[in-house]
């Protein structure tokens, strides 16, 4: 499936926190930053998920904001 | 100000096409991957931003999906 | 790729509206409904969508409301 | 009230999966596929949701990605 | 038609901004504040969205981000 | 750190109810409206938010619709 989203960045899975409805994933990616995603268990659940898993982190362009100092 | 948003990605303009509302940015990011970001034409002007220019790329936690292969 | 948006409705394209940054793109969906998507331009060339093709519309859970009469 | 979200798909709740703070929710729509929604426990307890309920499932534009196979 | 949306916050349009894809329309809330919206253009036609009208601002908790000074 | 987010609203926070992942904050607004926002409990917490603390909802445009009565 290849998906419309302009964000697919590669990453490892760091740590994941499951709650009875959402998951806190939090994603290592090249450069040595983090991304955080928060997702429903069940979707959590139904990728396997694991720390130390190959994942992409695919975010809407019209999802991100653009910050200066 | 200090935003509850989990993604702050650093990053440096490459593109920015300006549309009559819309405009979407291309921000290269460290570790050589690029995000996109579509915003306001209105925002893109009052952030004055331009090609070479030191961004961040905000996302809240709730947009960012996970895939995997 | 295998992605955790909940939301992957099959369904075909029936008319596409290129604006400069955004394209807007109307599916039409099992059962006789509709659905309505807009895209950057770039995402609607790259994935050379045309009316009449086959798609999948993708919806994080967390984007879904829920409305009653 | 008349929205602007160009999603509004007529539906069933299936199944509700109450958190602390989140809510899941599944509604099966016509031809068979089925939605879910992540509210906050408030708004699913404020609408009185339960299984069998007549609902809509709103999504804005913006939100509605395109994948191909 | 009652939404699980928790910002429903009225006032009244101050600008509208129409592309060929996107609108940006400014409302005027009470308290002097003001909030911005894009939307389809094919949207702000339906609703007849024109200057000095009623309206709502609606939001979805999960879109609302908290910053501090 | 300046936004591109066009709504960025002063308030006071009224309630905030801890869920082990998300957090739902209740924000009283100028004009005696209030703002919902549902964040991660680590956000939440990361800003060490408090009842009757000063914060701003920022909500980006693409995310507010609009409704008529």
């Amino acid at each position: 499936m290849k998906i419309s989203a302009r964000n697919q960045i590669a990453g490892t899975v760091k740590t994941i926190k499951k709650g009875p409805v959402s998951t806190e994933v939090v994603i290592t990616i090249a450069g040595g930053g983090e991304m955080v995603s928060s997702i429903t268990t069940t979707s959590a659940e139904k990728l396997k998920l694991k720390e130390g898993g190959k994942v992409y982190a695919i975010v809407k362009a019209s999802e991100v904001m653009i910050a200066i100092d």
